[in-house]
């Protein structure tokens, strides 16, 4: 991106920090305002800002968290006092202004039509979230760590589904020397576990297989451990999912049944901050060059 | 696969033999016709057939060679001196039997439309592609290390492309100690790569990176290495074109300017025809799997 | 181990648990005391005494924790009331038992000259130290995991050592997806980093060197971080110190100059107890194969 | 090196020609006799000289091959059609100037006492017997990929001996997906082999587990595959011995029995001369460096 632009931030977590870091260090310049608890970097080309409009007046690019919004109409500033309403930003922007949030939804679609303004969602760009997959790990394997009084070295590890998540959990965890399997429903993603050396399981044989196993990893969003499956599960073998929205496990039944069960959302912005704010800050850079604006 | 089938084989070369191994192994009957030259297991499961309709005529299932064609109408095959007309195979077969058979065409899909024949290719089944990978990357590797005089380990490698083979290829470069650069065109395949710790390069940063190789593999089968990009390669480097048909090399200028470049196509049943012939066997299975023929 | 032996396990911490439990699942008979708050398996083969000499009489091989002391003179109990001075210990052994115990001393070998007894210390074995390497990498990783904002993908180590130790953290924090470099002295080592595609440095480069990371692993038990080296670690640098003895960073300087530093000590039996358990099994089992006592 | 240095090169194979181009890029002159077939680097710090004193005379350091002789005493001179009797080249030197050579013998040492002319041979230095290991391998591996109709890729391998060769092919066999166990006497080498997830076998349990392989490599220069282990070895079987002089195989039982044995020498000159001069380079400035010549 060479040449120089303004960007507002408004609002946001601790991975904003490396994001509004690294505009400064490539020589943007950057507004902000909705992150007061947010120890910034010092630079001439910051402005933290006492108001929504101050923020947003000169900015080429407005940037919002991810995701968007905390409630019903207005954006996540867990760093901050100001309740910043929705609509009320949208009411601030001019059409030449280029909007960025985060897991946005029809309301947002809704009042961008309203006001004309054009906004990206950098959240569902699959490079996010393949560089999303790699916190994810690490943060799954910090869990199962902490939580079995084994290593993972030896152990015999279970991945449910080879996506981006399963794909590279399943890697991590062959390299740090556990025995591990991945079972998935398509022929070809049970050939790429051949190719990858991992060893694979039909989704139709795991009835058989799931008693096998000191730790099990859900990455599919569906219920793939429902009740009669768990009840397979020994129960000294832990449970982690990491499928977002409805999860993939049978939680209730789990809890039933004294299953060791742990669900694990959201890891990125948890375990690794700062890398998570650089990959949004990958992201929205990727999209701004598409776009043309950084020749 | 349960059930006992009964397979026909016509033609085909060395990679046939483990097939019709695996399958004899199963428990199932296996005629063969065309193949006189192989070195066949005996088996009481085996019969060796004196004609094509002997050979086919109780067959369930009829595989053809990859490819199914050597010439305009004659099936493949590189094991015997029968010239089998592939339209009377066609007139030898019933609607009830399945024909499999590897890079097939308009002139098979006209023939199985006109005589009524199901066939399924499992040459373009993507599950295969994947497996094949697997040879391929090795006899990439192999001719690495015949054609260079430096090891592969510490030799600075560039792949191009990160599809199947490009993806498996830059981990094994990777894991035998090479520094590996991949380049690709879409940030997704770039993101790739810095999940799996290749160097990313975007193609049109190409042209300055393209001379810092000890040897360079191409996957793309497009010209990815025209004269110009070429011109910037060194001499001494190695330039390996894994890709089919036209290739994604500028082959007239390399010769011209005195390039090393070497074309390596159809590697797997080279290098290695035991392995690629188990994979075209695991391919027949799961097709004859989702048909319901081996509940 | 086929022949049946009696064991007596005298105090210990969680990794006495797993030890106890293979023995008596090779059908050994094992006989406990001073480990009331360990919470054992159900077996007709295992006696929980209420004294010393009921648990040590029919024993064949005593096993004391590691470390097989606590205080001056009383055994390591921390899952017991129980204080058992370790010289009524030797003054009921007789000379046909074999007492095993580890990180012995002048002391015990004081007593076991005394009365006799033969003695091996399970912990200065070297099959032990190579094994206890996979759970101190672990535990060193979960410790670089949680205290960075960052993932240890793409993150600058630096790893101080090329031991036992050193080598498997080096190989680990790679296939994780880090820059590694690795310091030593010795050509030899030096070359090994080489052939392991870790960036070598010589020791007599650190000082060059030792500003460009994120995180720093020492394993060498000798002052090699002292303060003139530690001024130029940047301060968000985490060091991680895991020498034992009188480790090898300047703690005074580094607390002083704001560095992060932690010295993380005996990390198998504080994250993986179970592993730890099983290594220290392994190692008796080596050592009774090599006396002949279980042919 | 800081210092400029003079270098006398007498004879020798391909691999000297990289020694040589390394020490005239870091701007040492360098003298030759008995290399004309070989292309070197146009340079004006290379001397061709057309006799023996003329090439030792105003040389710092002599680099004889490796090995140093070919016949009973004459210097090792595959590229020239010299002649270079040993004795008239210790004639001709000073007691300043140090002497390398490769795999030097009682030979060398009585005229080097005789003459008072001190030598290093850098053969027999621990950091070029590891940096060898890796064109070893990479030997090993391109034998393993012409010799079998598989890939390495899901073949069952066992490695015989766990040292330096042997580790670095066992990894990277683990790396190119094939199931590898290793072999060897010591607890420690087995500790080692779990530590790498490499599957470990006990020598005594050779003869159990050595029917279940495609490919044994050995690389334990003792009689460890005799006729008595070799018959258990199925007939489809690649043995490939690297061991050095008497090697580890039975090979007079082996062609009797039919088994697959290729007896592998001096790979690194062979498959990676470039490579292998490198190394040989490496390890002369190592020595120089501790000699203090080069401060």
């Amino acid at each position: 991106m060479n040449p120089i632009l303004s960007f507002a931030f408004i609002g946001g977590d601790l991975r904003q920090i490396p994001v509004i870091e690294q505009f400064l260090a490539s020589g943007h310049e950057v507004m902000v305002f909705g992150l007061e608890q947010a120890s910034l970097p010092a630079s001439s080309l910051l402005k933290i800002c006492s108001s929504l409009s101050d923020a947003i007046n000169d900015a080429k690019v407005v940037v919002l968290p991810l995701p968007y919004r905390s409630d019903e109409n207005h954006i996540h500033t867990p760093l901050s006092e100001a309740q910043i309403p929705i609509q009320e930003l949208f009411s601030l922007m001019k059409p030449a202004q280029l909007l960025f949030a985060g897991r946005t939804d029809g309301y947002l679609k809704a009042l961008s039509e309203l006001y004309g303004v054009r906004f990206w969602d950098y959240s569902t760009r699959e490079e996010m979230a393949i560089l999303n997959a790699i916190p994810t790990v690490e943060g799954a394997l910090a869990i199962a760590m902490a939580e079995t009084p084994h290593t993972i070295h030896q152990s015999r590890c279970l991945v449910l589904g080879y996506g981006r998540i399963g794909k590279l959990l399943a890697h991590t965890l062959k390299a740090l020397g556990a025995n591990v399997c991945a079972a998935a429903r398509k022929p070809k993603d049970l050939a790429w576990m051949v190719a990858d050396s991992i060893f694979p399981i039909p989704f139709k044989g795991l009835g058989d297989a799931v008693g096998d196993f000191d730790i099990i990893f859900n990455t599919v969003p569906d219920m793939v451990l429902p009740a009669s499956l768990l009840a397979k599960v020994p129960d000294r073998c832990l449970v982690i999912d990491l499928a977002s929205k409805p999860g993939g496990v049978d939680f209730e039944a789990a809890r039933r049944m004294g299953k060791k069960v742990i669900w694990a959302l959201s890891l990125p912005g948890k375990v690794a901050p700062e890398t998570a704010g650089i990959i949004i800050k990958d992201t929205i850079v990727n999209i701004l060059e598409e776009l043309g604006v950084s020749p």
